[in-house]
């Protein structure tokens, strides 16, 4: 986790790492002989493994762009641009994408019974939205959608979600293997806390990686174990690149847990092969590692030569079941086609794991009481939409399909236009939501940005924002080969923007080349 | 914390903790050696602070529940009573308590705000509600409610909030000072996560406590330092006791660094007096402490000579501002007249903290983005109801009153009846949802409990389930005075089957002490 503590965090860490215990035991006798208070919380005192970690993508560049919005409303036309464009997270609704009807529609009847029994209700929604209410209404204990739930989610609901993941794959999914949360974030969390006992404890994660993973191990005090993916070969995952950093790892002394999969890539957008998800499969299996298998843009595959498949699948495919290999797939509401980020909803699907270790997760689960209800209702709407037949069938497929094809084509668009720009290269977005094109930089540039002490990229960024009002993250919040500079973008700009995005981003780019020009 | 784990974890612990840095490293050898692979997660290679952790409120005796309500539905009659009756929670919509009608509104509409243009929706709707789901679209940024928010809560539901208690304590409230998060649990363990560096860190809590604040220490790594309610004086909060467990606790090298007050009382129902409360004040002062006060029964209050005063009002009467006292106030949409429990929603209020150390805990809670929106928008409105002149105030507070003048009476009743079994003494719930009488039991039940390797408590609770259905915690799960036995019940059951209730549980008492007399 060295790697991404910022220095004056790991000033902060110096410190408190070199005497824990003495000041402990000197502030405690400090305290009983004084009746003088002191702050009870310094930046000193605090967690360390909290100061340690780091999260880009709602990081400083973004409390910079929240400021300039502030002036923005109090002074219009302070800076040489309109608006503040939010590039920097996957956040489809913030950017007036809008919720699929149907489970909006579900979403209210669940919320307000009331309506179900009402003869305007028929004008106001679909035959199938009120139907699924009812059904959805049926599986919870007493109708009551403001009632803890089971700690691992309404039992009925996830009997719902096991079908669509049983359909999507062809292998059976169990509702007793699903745990529903609140995003995917608190199921990430959940398994690290329970993977995690120290420093000693590593996680194989992919360079560059979704901030998530490094943030959270560091939170719960582990390694993080980085493996590269390969940009050269479209971010490539390479099997023996897997087995180098386990040795180098091992060979320090960390006991590796579980490796970190994500697919579609977050920030780097590929779609796995099926041969290679076959050879990670092995290799996990080998090894004896936990899969963790990130699978939130399921849905949002853009290219005919890639499709998703899910870890699950694959591994049964290959004849491993429960007693080969531990398996854990996160979902989430907030990406695909739906976006439904402010909802806060997801599942876990564990298989592979003892039943004793699993009572520890459930134990787990249970100091939380339960993820929200409407998240768990929209986890089941998206795993069971509306089907060939049901009234709102053609309406969702249509705002579904609407929604994926603007996505494909504005990723291509971007794609192009970072191509374009003198010293850039952008691999294509397969799939996800993001373009993580990579920057040459001008020596020039990188000194400049030495001199404010900021990383290069995050320099390129901070420019990029004030000069246009674009908000992206910097390739450091994600890791990157040593010595390469990227920034990641996100691809949800409303379509008819991005023409102005592209020429702004171009100008931008042109001018800090010509500024820096070696 | 080593007082509340169980043999078993204990047993378990002490393996991992002989050789922890060993065993890594033999494991991580052998793994090189082999191509067989081997278990990739196993109870003695997990998180030892996840074994020690537990959550007696759904814990053994909830799964058990759990078995004879599935053997209550595939045999109906298979055992001496018809359903299970769970008083184990407080979780009042699981037991038939409507949702306030106005909150239930308010969300459909946020949740589908098409409605909102329909001509049909002023009949099925009430005037203010449609007017309340405007205003609150009008705050989030595009209306858009399925978007992330701020990672602190959307900032206009966080002005209502903010309004909300500077009108309850007629002292300002700031909206930078709340955190908007999916229920109290998540506030919570954000503040054990940034106070506990080790187990060198102590959190003084009451004992008896809700186990939450138990099991988040236990998974922190951190020490609860216990002080003791004292059961005679009405579960007074004497300060001699906390000073003298301060003291104890540093005596042994332990950084006390906050002590956690819950009021009114979990799961012992007292509410604290005025002159209580400052003296806890002045102590927390005194010593550094951070206070994190639990306030979210604050609506709950069923005597006449006692009034909810929050930690904050008390402390600015003092004169004591920011730099005075580091004050943390969690408030639950789960709790009061509302008991909106799986819709996930609270807020934590942090006054007293500096700069750089909220930037820290802002950092944390942007890691998980936000919490969900229905949850922001509830805590928004048990904030700042309806008010007179509304359209829905009348039915409002007959919905309001209803609700806490039943728990009022339901409190009272069991109340009594506890009081009226041999060797029971309860004291009066004069708030939250709970009753925890002392329950002095015969030698011969003691015995027959260590018999079955069970706290004499939880031996009691088992027979009192399997006899009558009703599941109530032992008091063992919440800490009590060495060689005193409790139970929680909540006072949540339909007031027309209190009587029943009563006579079942009365019945079993009269049998069990029958049975087990010296």
């Amino acid at each position: 986790m060295r790697r991404f503590a910022s220095d004056s965090a790991k000033r902060l860490l110096k410190r408190s790492f070199l005497a824990p215990q003495s000041s402990s035991c000197s502030s405690a006798a400090a305290a009983m002989t004084t009746t003088e208070s002191s702050p009870a919380v310094t930046l000193d005192s605090i967690n360390p493994k909290v100061l340690k970690c780091e999260y880009a993508v709602r990081g400083e560049i973004v409390s910079h762009a929240q400021r300039l919005q502030q002036d923005l409303k109090a002074k219009p036309g302070s800076h040489p641009f309109e608006e503040i464009l939010y590039c920097n997270i996957g956040n489809p609704q913030s950017l007036s994408q809008q919720p699929i009807t149907f489970f909006r529609e579900v979403l209210a009847l669940c919320d307000y019974p009331f309506l179900l029994d009402r003869d305007e209700t028929h004008g106001l929604f679909s035959a199938d939205a009120i139907e699924r209410a009812w059904k959805i209404l049926d599986v919870i204990p007493g109708r009551a959608t403001g009632a803890y739930s089971h700690s691992q989610g309404i039992k009925g609901l996830r009997d719902t979600i096991a079908a669509g993941i049983t359909s999507r794959d062809g292998y059976p999914s169990n509702a007793d293997d699903i745990f529903l949360t609140d995003g995917a974030s608190p199921a990430v969390h959940m398994m690290m806390q329970l993977l995690i006992r120290s420093e000693k404890d590593g996680i194989l994660c992919p360079i560059p990686q979704y901030p998530l993973y490094s943030a959270s191990i560091a939170l719960h005090g582990g390694s993080l174990v980085p493996y590269y993916l390969d940009e050269a070969s479209g971010w490539g995952l390479e099997i023996s690149e897997l087995e180098k950093q386990l040795e180098h790892a091992r060979l320090n002394g960390i006991t590796v847990r579980a490796l970190v999969v994500i697919n579609p890539g977050n920030p780097t957008g590929q779609v796995l092969a099926e041969e290679n998800q076959r050879q990670i499969i092995e290799f996990c299996k080998k090894e004896s590692l936990v899969l963790l298998a990130d699978e939130v843009y399921q849905e949002n595959v853009y290219v005919e030569d890639k499709k998703f498949n899910s870890f699950k699948k694959i591994a049964r495919s290959l004849g491993y079941g429960d007693k080969d290999i531990s398996l854990v797939s996160f979902q989430s509401i907030s990406k695909g086609y739906y976006g439904e980020c402010g909802k806060r909803g997801g599942y876990m699907e564990l298989t592979g794991f003892s039943t004793d270790v699993r009572e520890q997760i459930y134990k787990v689960a249970s100091v939380n009481l339960c993820s929200n209800i409407s998240g768990q209702i929209l986890a089941s709407l998206i795993m069971n939409p509306p089907k060939p037949g049901d009234e709102s069938y053609d309406s969702f497929t249509a705002e579904r399909d609407g929604i994926l094809s603007s996505f494909a084509r504005r990723a291509k668009t971007l794609e192009d236009a970072f191509n374009s720009l003198e010293g850039v290269t952008c691999n294509k977005a397969e799939g996800a939501m993001y373009l993580f094109p990579r920057i040459r930089l001008p020596e020039k540039a990188i000194e400049a940005a030495k001199a404010v002490n900021s990383a290069p990229d995050a320099f390129y960024a901070r420019r990029l924002l004030d000069a246009t009002g674009i908000v992206v993250v910097p390739g450091s919040g994600f890791g990157q080969v040593p010595g390469t500079w990227h920034i990641r973008s996100t691809i949800l700009p409303q379509e008819d923007k991005i023409p102005a995005v592209v020429s702004r981003f171009k100008a931008f780019h042109e001018s800090f080349m010509q500024e820096f020009r070696d």
